[in-house]
Parts: structure tokens; sequence; C-alpha cells
């Protein structure tokens, strides 16, 4: 049995919480921005007082190490640390902050493990204000930035995130050096951002696979005419398309069941004009499954409806998939040894899919992983309305450790 | 048997596409820019020719009189000068044009009429500029411009349309002045902008109602959550809502069939994000019936349909109807004395509603009237792309000249 200090847990979910405060409860802090050079200052400052050896790789991530006596490959545990604009406290940072606590509380009751354990704070996950970014601090642990990325990827300002690096002290060239090899097990504390464990009453999920993410990009193309003047019929109409895809694609989801999911966020029309049929409908479909055979199978059912469904209504369809990322199971192994700590420290807990992405899935490349879930009130996130209760947090935490305790120790 | 010269019916085509020409078919011709003044003094260039007595109204309307031995109320015929942004060479301009070549081909022909006759340029018609004017030139004939428009209407540029018409030497205060009370019977020519005459292979339509169009601004919101994280069960997504209103709306129309119309043409969603159950989805629905009995059950259906959808799924749901015109039949008698003129003229024909608004509309609040189609090639309009031949344009001339003539001589 582990015991977590909630006060400690609070006091740093509160402090980390100011790098970037928004209103009354919000955060508003990404990547390379000086409300981010603090937050991982305050972060490195927190791994120092907890004994750990603190260094700042190449893209910014901070890492915080606890030798272990056999030395080896490692065991990692951490989370990010940008938000989104405006994020909540807890999306990220819930899992920096129980990585630093883990580690503290384990040396502090235990000395030197067995195998060497790090806390890591990566510096990029949400994609908030590099759009094109998708999981900068993992991806540079796995060697997978390319290196035109670095001039290529741009904010809204037209900043390249090298540029971005480099104002903050980092040299973009450096980015290779940030690769791991090292690592042997990888464990992420976050948020649920779902309301299924709310539902089920239960404090903790133990994540066994994240979900396969499709994002199609769907243009539809008609042919525009007067509202008016063109009768019903010989109209070439995208948006009557559009809403019979939509509501195809959506159905597809509702019949498979959970943990299928399928959303259009996303409609550009030209020339979205009230007077005339639109020439064309642009939009979104997000399309999720944690099993990558149903994820086929669903992707595939998707294209063939809305193929027929173009076809029928003689419009053009074409799209793009600027997203794809299969999905990640994690280790069973991992995840037993995740479900046995829960057991032993009494947190009641469910085995359970991420139906959101996260930068275990690209870890999961180079080590074997698995994810902790602390329960979402509301089932709220990317939102400053987002909150995790600390008993919640500390519960979570708690699992952590203990599992990091049986792995290490 | 009225003879019109085609050549000089295609020479002012020509002229006019002068101004404010855009591309190689198209016009940029907006409200008191610089292109509708040139515009402007050009028909009053060719009224003069004519040997019409040309004034400029209080808004900028350009009357040609022929003045009548008689005397009293007076026939009047015209369009609209002003243009889409781009529009094409005939929306508004054939029938400025036709309402010139029929007062001059029947001065020339056949003298001095028993009653005046009155060829006009209208102003503003199309809103293209000016999104809020609604039919600045008739409106201003029938006195429905209240006196604080003038300053509440604003261009993107935020130059309100009184500060344009000073711009072009037209006092607001004097709009007043531009009311006509005199005004008996008013024909209006103007390109089909539909396909209808183009399948059944006529060149000409004589308009017997002119349709009742309402605007609906819809706002569906419901709850924004996790692309992922959110399973399907437990989501308000207006977007899935928004599918299937645009699908039962649209299905309305079909159902009715011929003349109703029904389009969805602009869609704004919140927070618009592929990843993100969307906020709100707040979309334009056009609902058109030439019939006012037909369009009211009609809205009535499309209203009970949107609330049922939106309460089943458990979105709110609310609206406004920016632009509700009434539908206006066209007077019988004036129906009648086109038709005698076309069978005179050898013209093939048939009765049709307009599907889209004219002037006309406003001017029945002070007159007999009715309209004269001429067919719009593959039924295109507001494009730099739509045509009708120039012997479409001399049919439909050629009939609003033989219907003056029966009523003014």
């Amino acid at each position: 049995m582990i015991d977590i200090d909630a006060g400690l847990v609070e006091r740093l979910l509160l402090e980390l919480a100011r790098d970037g405060a928004y209103g009354e409860t919000g955060v508003w802090r990404t990547a390379y921005s000086p409300e981010w050079v603090a937050a991982q200052g305050r972060v490195a400052g927190w791994m120092d007082e907890a004994g750990l050896d603190v260094r700042r790789d190449a893209v910014g991530n901070v890492w915080g190490s606890l030798a272990g006596g056999e030395g080896g490959p490692v065991i990692a545990t951490g989370s990010h640390v940008d938000s989104q604009t405006p994020g909540g406290r807890y999306d990220g940072a819930l899992g920096v902050i129980a990585g630093v606590v883990a580690l503290r509380t384990l040396r502090e009751r235990f000395g030197t493990p067995r195998r060497t354990l790090e806390a890591v704070s990566l510096c990029e996950e949400e994609a908030s204000r590099f759009h094109a970014t998708n999981f900068w601090g993992s991806r540079a642990i796995i060697g997978a930035i390319s290196p035109e990325e670095p001039d290529l990827i741009r904010d809204r300002e037209g900043i390249s995130i090298g540029g971005a690096m480099q104002a903050v002290g980092l040299d973009p060239r450096r980015i290779p050096a940030a690769r791991r090899d090292d690592l042997d097990i990888w464990i992420e504390l976050h948020i649920e951002q779902g309301p299924i464990l709310e539902d089920e009453g239960l404090p903790v999920g133990v994540v066994d696979a994240i979900t396969a993410i499709r994002h199609y990009v769907v243009e539809l193309r008609g042919r525009s005419d007067h509202a008016g003047a063109r009768p019903m019929k010989g109209r070439l109409d995208p948006m009557a398309g559009f809403a019979e895809i939509v509501t195809a694609v959506i159905g597809v989801a509702l019949e498979s069941g959970p943990p299928a999911v399928t959303t259009v966020g996303r409609v550009d029309v030209q020339p979205n004009l009230p007077s005339a049929v639109p020439d064309r409908v642009t939009f979104t479909l997000d399309s999720r499954h944690p099993d990558q055979r149903a994820v086929d199978a669903q992707h595939e059912r998707q294209e063939r409806l809305m193929r027929e469904i173009a076809e029928r209504r003689g419009l053009q369809i074409s799209w793009t998939t600027p997203l794809d990322l299969p999905a990640s199971p994690c280790d069973p192994t991992v995840v037993a040894v995740l479900e046995q700590a829960a057991t032993k420290q009494g947190v009641r807990f469910q085995r359970m899919p991420s139906g959101a992405g996260h930068d275990t899935q690209n870890i999961a490349k180079i080590a074997k992983t698995a994810m902790v879930f602390a329960r979402s009130k509301g089932g709220r996130s990317h939102t400053p309305e987002e909150i995790t209760s600390v008993d919640d947090a500390v519960a979570a935490t708690s699992v952590l450790a203990a599992a990091l305790r049986d792995l290490a120790y």
C-alpha cells in the first residue's frame, strides 16, 4: 500500500495552473510560449526537489531520472505540459504531476530502485499552436520528426516551430538527439476526457488500447444554382448529399455500438449564401475504433456509403486522410501490472480503451506501454471547465506509483 | 406584328456590359459605384436618343417618359441596372434595354401613344453591395424605405447607403420624393434564371405569379464533446440533428413537387474543429412557393419537422426569418394582354411562376403587374456565364412592345 500526499498533488496542480492561467479555472499554454517556459522551469524545479537528476532534451522535454542500482533499460512515466487554447488544468498536467509525485514518493519511501525510473514533462501534444505538429514531444523521442518539419510547420502568425524552438534556446538541428533507444516500459497517466468512468462510478481506468483515428477531409462537388429559379428536379445539391452522408456515416458507428465513434465536426460551404444551392461542401469525418480490424471494416463501410450517395446524386466526391493513426494495443504485461497495483491499492477500476489519442501511441513503437485514466467530471475536457477531483487524482497516482514500484524495485 | 431591331438589342447589351466589365463575359456593377454611375449615364443617353423625356429620381432610378395624348396614370416597364459580384450581362440589364428599345420602337413606328409610357432603369435590386437593402429602387417607388435605413444599411467597408448616395450627388433626405402614386400598369422583362424554358424548348415565359420567399436563420445548439472520448450514446450533436433536418425540409419540397423549392445554402459551425462534436450549427433555410396557401402549409410543416427533430435529439432550436416576402400574384388582365401579344407576335411561350424575387413584387403593391421571362441558357444566372441569346432577347422584347402597344395606343 503506497500513500500519496493529497496536499502535495493539490498544491502542484494549483501551482502549474498559474503558468498561462486563463480566467478562473483555465490555462492557455502553447508550445514554446513564455507560459510554457515558465511551466517547464517549474516542473524541473519540482523534479530537483524530488531528488531526481534533471535534464532538458533537444525539443524541450524535461526529464527527471532516478537511477536504478542495476541500470539497464528505463521505465518512464509522464505526459504533456502544453494545453488547448484555452484548455483546463488537468489535461496533460495531471500526468506530469503524477509522474513527479510517484517518483518522489517511491524514492522517499523505498530509496534507490533496482531499475532506473524516469518522469517526463513532454513539450507538445495538443497541436493547439502548431496545427500540423501531432505529438512533437513523443515523436522526437521515437525519432519520427523529419528534417524539414521544423521549418515547414508554422503557427497562425507564420512562426515556424523551429524558430519558436530557437526563441527558447533550443536548436532544431539537434532534434535527432532527443531520440531514446533505452526505454523499456512507458506508463502515462491522463484524465479520461470522457464520461465512461463517471457513468460507472469508478475513479480509475486501466487503458488496454488506444483508438485508431482517421480524419477524412471530404470534398463534395455539385452545381450552384439559384435557390428559386432552379426546380428541385435537376439540382446537383452537395448540401443534400452532405446531409445524407452525415446520417449514414454516423449511423455506421451507432449500429456498431461502443466503442465505435464517428464525428463530423467541421464544414465549409461554397459559396455559403442563403439563396444559392452550394457548389461545394467540404467536411471532416473523424472515425475511431480501438480494434484495428473493426476500424478497417468501419472505414471501408463509411467510404462505400459516401461513394454510393455521391454517385446516386450525381455529385463528385474525393477525400484525403491527413490523419491516420493505427490502433495501438497496450502491452498485456504492463496492463496486468497496473490492474494488480490498483487491486493492491484498493482502487476500484475498469479496463477500457482510450477514445482519445495520446503520446503513448507513439512511444508504443519503441517500448511496452499502458495508461492510467483518472475520472473526468461530466466527461468534459479541452475546456477550462474540465475537473478531476483531488481524490481521483490521488487514486490514479497511487496506482501509477504502485505499478512503478512493482516494476522497478 | 412589331419588328424589333436585333442589331440594336445586341449593341446595347454589349455597350452596357462595358460598365463594370469583369473578365470576358461578366459584370461587377454595384449600387452607387463608379461603374453604376457610368451605366445609368449610358441608359439616360439611350433614352434621350429614343426621344424620351429623361429624369433621375431621388434614389437614382433613371426614367424615360413618352407622354401620352390623354395623359392619366402611367404604364411603365423596366428592370434593375446593378449586378451580382460578379454577375452576368443579362440579369436586370436585359429588362432595362428591352424597355428602352420597346418605347423607341413604338415611338418610331406608331408616334405619340394615347396613354403615357415610361421606361426605367432601377438603381438597386441585387443587395450585392448593401446586403440589407432588398430592392432599394422599387421600395423607393412604393414609399417603403424607412427614414433610418439610409444610415443603418452599410456595405462591408462600413459605408452607409445614404453616404454612397451622397457621393453620387443624391440627397438621402429626398428619398420620399421618389415615390410614385401614378403607376397603373407595370411590366418587367427579365431573364428566367432557371432551366424551365430551356427544358420546354420555349424562348419566352409569361409570369403569372412571383414566389413567396422566406429565409429562416436557424440555430441548433447541442453540447461540444471530444470526438473520441465521448461515446455516441449521450452525445447532443447538433451536426447529426442538422443533417436530419436538411433531409427533412428538402423532403417537404420534393414531396410537394414543383414549383415548391427549398434550399439550405449557408452553414456556420462552432467550433468547427475536426475532433470536436460541435456546440452549435447555424444554417439558412430558403423556402419558396408561388401560392400563398401552399407556402403557408409548407412553412408550417418544415417548422414542425425542425422542432420535432431537435426535441427528439435533446437539442435547442430557435430561428429568425430575416426575409419573408409573400407570394405576389400577377394581374390577370395584364397577363392576358402579354399572352395575346405573344400569340400575335408568333412567339411560343408558356405561363409560369417566377421562382426568383423581383422588383415587380414590390410594385405590385401600387400597380397592376406582370412579367416577361427570356430563356436562360443552362438555367444559369448570378454568374458571368449567364447567357440569353439575341434571338430570345428579341422575342421577349417584341412581346413586351406588342403588349405596351395594346395597352397604350
